[in-house]
């Protein structure tokens, strides 16, 4: 077999190399084993029963993200409304393997036609329950064990492989589909797997190269590529050797420059464990953890006592927090609308909250409580006209006003916006905002036309593109014509290869998750010249 | 009651005024003279033969559009699994207006959670059969007769409600939710209904005044607003009879500059009964007519037919032949692909012509060959990285030294790009095209992130908007700098209120739908200076 590289989208970072396991390969044995019509009905319910075994071991096996993943799929594995249709279709005559494959299918199917991101995503746990109860009904169940440190490559790969892996021996993950924000991305970033997604069409290998963080993949690797596996795995052991040791170090450019890093946290367990040393702050703080689906929204005592303990871990250093930025691929019920046909271009964002004026106002009222004596500034998503600016403006006035007439302590924060949508980065010096983050996950699938998680696109989603980069450096100028902050949150600020384009186009502020905060540090470092 | 004026998406030009006919207002004998539940099966059976009765009445008195629409219908109802749930469930004792409605509204919904946006707009289609047939079951067909002359108030307009009208008497129509680009939009700006869509929540009203071109609507008017009404009337009827006079003259700015005008073609039917005389060429040719969903993909030969008929109409004049701009909202079946989250930010345009190089190639073979004795241009859609159209063009160059290879006659006409995209218009500079034809449908939503289809943002979809300003300008001056020609084709161009801003930014040939060549001619002559 000839070398052959692919590139995909980084998911999850590290280098790893071992035989591949090939996901989800047919079985031959499947059909010729599949038990006879006349006890079929006993069949399913054995398969089913089996299943349910496996993940309930499984629970027990895996940590708490794993456990909420395989509860729901015990969850419909239990609900017999799941398997009524094929036990219908069994007592018709159909044998038990296609009368559970059709029941399934068209349960898939109805997840997956459905606007909601959220059920869509439900579709992967309906196929990964699917093929489990398959195994045991054809007596495949077996052939399933992944040897430790195997490359898993396939299209997709069901959350519950993924957790039944022993991860600890290495291993990396090669998808032909998938995308870099589904559950089991989320899985390998936590565990340190390497893993790359959306790599097309696939062949045959026996063995492979996954480079998670360049988001490429060698299959059958040459003696040249297999040479050069160990060092490169040493220099990246020294580079996150490295990066480890620079991380509660300041970081300047050759020129003296001072580069502030900040970090972004999605909910307050992503500080656990982690020390307010290694960052210069805060540059953002998502909120969406307090909106929960299916949940009643937060009122404003949970969300007034959520920002000030984020702000308390943060120790005097500058903490943005984000209004709620609900819709485009973040659905919440009784919030966001429904049925959009696109909703990255609908309502979402600041366009909800100015909507929804009833709940912005107690999430305005949280944030000005908290600033009180905290180093808070409020952050506006999704800004796209003056006028939006000025409405959140005045609502916040209105809700300063009044928490001072009722004799409630309080503070009104700086306010900023993102610059995400391309009419804000050109239109930047009319936004009289205190400050401007750039968002740069938004600012490129606007501004390329592409969105992130649609593979067949992926390539033109860069960026590192002239015209992004171009959005940015207006930004950036505005922000120095009118002397307030700038900054960039979006994921570009922790890829290292972007890095240099960053401070290019004369960023000085980067917030980046803060297990990227020594990478990043250690790429400013290593600068020859700004 | 006091006047309210509200403003919503211009639909269909015209101004009209008449008493309000609200549409889908709940009859109060409804429920009262439902049929009781013992002859419910032939309650429905009746109904459903109304329903029929109607239908086929109604095809015999429309045109072919129309039609088409009807039998679409027709063929539903005929179909005896849409009803089939429903009679089941008459069977077990659903009283008949219950079970026709359930049954209905669960196909609804199944069209509507379609990411298809061809059978979401047949959930329309569905809605109106379901009303139909329970007007028949509650004794309430009758109600639904239109007065001519009214004002069709609503939520949306059924399109065979649309058809039963007498528009011959005057009329208009003012919804509260529904689109410009749908099936009753496309009527209502055949038969020249004046039409304002996405007003948002309605109240009652006894008399509205519509302006289909301002987009706005009067509801019980003034005595003022009434006494103007008249005068308004005709210097309407004046400004048409201008633009009538104007059609086919050459039109001027006052510095003397010529403002070329021409004209956009979906399908050649557009070019019936229309004088080339009162263009100066063809801006845009839309191909989808000839990839008819349902229909196998057009051979080289039917695509060379089509091409030649469109360029000799246009007797010398140029003619600007856009390539496939399949995807988005434009579903192809075998071409486009499913279930994108986000179909304006896929595969969509060029790049679903560059990843279907086979389906391309046909289309550049009958262009080729096509331009052989015509003045024939061909346009990519939706180019986003300069690599892109090099890709076009490698492809180009390939049929066109094919085609010679073969002996068959061509010629390589220029090719040139859409700047729809905001890093095409950013980049503009850094792509050889040979012309650049500002898109401003899709330039507008991705500059606002906001798209046009989607009632809730379309504040933000704003052609004049001092960014999609700035990008136009920034495509005039790389056409400038590089001595090519630069346009404008999307609807912007066909505002009035638009035009001015359009010349502003250094456009000179705007290309409009042939019905408006008339009014954006009489516009600009109405500059005082540029």
């Amino acid at each position: 077999m000839t070398e052959r590289r692919m590139t995909g989208r980084p998911a999850s970072p590290g280098l790893a190399s071992g035989p591949v396991f090939t996901i989800g390969k047919p079985k031959p044995r499947t059909e010729r084993k599949a038990p006879a019509q006349e006890d079929g009905d006993a069949a399913l319910r054995t398969a089913i029963d089996s299943a349910l075994v496996d993940l309930v071991s499984l629970v027990e096996a895996v940590d708490e993200e794993g456990a909420d993943i395989i509860g729901f799929q015990i969850a419909m594995l239990e609900d017999e409304a799941l398997s009524e249709g094929a036990f219908d279709a069994i007592a018709a005559g159909v044998p038990p393997v296609h009368a559970w494959r059709s029941a399934l299918e068209a349960e898939i199917a109805d997840y997956e036609r459905s606007e909601d991101a959220y059920f869509r995503a439900r579709g992967t746990d309906l196929a990964d329950i699917r093929d489990r109860v398959l195994a045991h009904l054809t007596g495949a169940a077996e052939s399933e064990k992944v040897p430790p440190g195997s490359v898993l490559v396939g299209e997709d790969l069901p959350p519950s492989l993924f957790l039944s892996v022993d991860w600890s021996k290495g291993g990396a993950i090669a998808l032909g589909a998938g995308s870099p924000s589904s559950h089991v991305a989320m899985l390998a970033r936590s565990r340190r797997v390497p893993m790359v997604t959306g790599l097309g069409a696939l062949e045959e290998a026996s063995q492979a190269i996954v480079d998670g963080a360049a988001g490429t993949v060698t299959f059958d690797p040459d003696s040249a590529s297999l040479a050069d596996f160990g060092p490169a795995l040493a220099r990246r052991h020294e580079a996150d050797a490295r990066a480890e040791t620079m991380k509660a170090e300041p970081v300047f450019l050759p020129n003296g420059t001072r580069v502030d890093i900040m970090i972004n946290v999605a909910s307050p367990d992503d500080l656990k464990g982690i020390s307010p040393e290694i960052c210069d702050g805060i540059g953002l703080v998502r909120t969406e953890f307090l909106f929960e689906p299916g949940r009643p929204l937060p009122d404003e005592e949970a969300q007034y006592a959520a920002y000030v303990a984020i702000a308390a871990w943060a120790d005097g250093r500058p903490v943005t927090i984000r209004t709620l930025d609900a819709g485009g691929d973040k659905p919440i019920a009784g919030v966001t609308s429904d049925g959009e046909s696109n909703p990255f271009l609908g309502l979402r964002g600041l366009r909800l909250s100015l909507a929804r004026p009833e709940t912005f106002r107690v999430q305005l009222r949280a944030l000005a409580r908290a600033s009180l004596h905290h180093e808070i500034r409020i952050m506006l998503p999704m800004v796209t006209v003056p006028g939006e600016l000025a409405e959140a403006s005045a609502l916040l006035d209105e809700v300063v006003a009044s928490l001072i007439a009722e004799g409630t302590p309080c503070r009104r924060p700086p306010l900023g916006i993102m610059v995400e949508v391309p009419a804000a980065a050109l239109g930047a010096l009319r936004f009289p905002a205190d400050f401007y983050s750039i968002g740069s996950n938004d600012l490129t699938q606007y501004t390329m036309a592409a969105a992130r998680d649609i593979a067949d696109v992926a390539g033109l989603n860069d960026a590192g593109d002239p015209a992004v980069l171009e959005l940015m450096a207006r930004a950036v100028g505005a922000g120095k014509a009118r002397k307030v902050p700038v900054s960039i949150c979006g994921d570009a600020a922790g890829e290292v290869r972007l890095v240099p384009k960053l401070i290019g186009v004369g960023l000085t502020c980067l917030s980046v998750p803060p297990a990227l905060v020594g990478a990043v540090k250690a790429a400013i470092a290593d600068f020859k010249h700004v």
